[in-house]
């Protein structure tokens, strides 16, 4: 079946890019997804492992990120309390755009490192 | 031949995200390129097709994607002077991205709506 090309509708595109900027924008929030999705789950498990985020910008980012749905915090009444962050399915959503970022940027050092 | 499921290398994954939200992070930029992509090649041209950007955001914006040879800007020595933006080839490397964030973003609207 002939591929049907859908004409563009850029007023259309240009509303949706910036809804999920609107969402995932910022500096963290998508380092942070992907910190959860390669395991860690607690605060310092994920602070350690996003270079330059700080104690106060990532309570920020997880409060919001909450809010927004796209973590759930999960706190065990164990002595001490023990507090685990987890991404929702509806998380799992950005796996293509995080992907197609991770891809870029390895793409973009090694362009640098050839130049 | 069997697909080499190549280990995930958090660290790097992380470096490759935060160079990309680097160069093409923030509110507008994708939004530019997706719009110079879409044919707007002169200032007002591209500042109508993007909600709530200002003259002097867009402005701003430009040199730095032009600084960053993400855009060139082309003068014509007509009477009065005209000047345009175009992408470079270095810009089309975003479209996996941008493709990404756009098709979320509509998932996202078609959701929100569905609720």
């Amino acid at each position: 079946m002939a591929e049907v090309l859908t004409k563009r509708n850029p007023a259309e595109e240009i509303q949706a890019l910036q809804d999920t900027i609107y969402v995932i924008g910022g500096k963290w929030k998508l380092p942070i997804i992907n910190s959860l999705c390669n395991g860690n789950r607690r605060f310092r498990e994920i602070q350690r492992s996003i270079p330059q985020i700080t104690t106060r910008m990532l309570s920020k980012e997880l409060k919001e990120m909450e809010m927004n749905k796209i973590i759930v915090r999960k706190v065990y009444p164990d002595s001490p309390v023990l507090v685990e962050y987890e991404t929702t399915p509806y998380c799992k959503s950005f796996g293509n755009i995080i992907q197609a970022m991770i891809d870029w940027g390895k793409e973009h050092r090694k362009m640098i490192k050839d130049e």
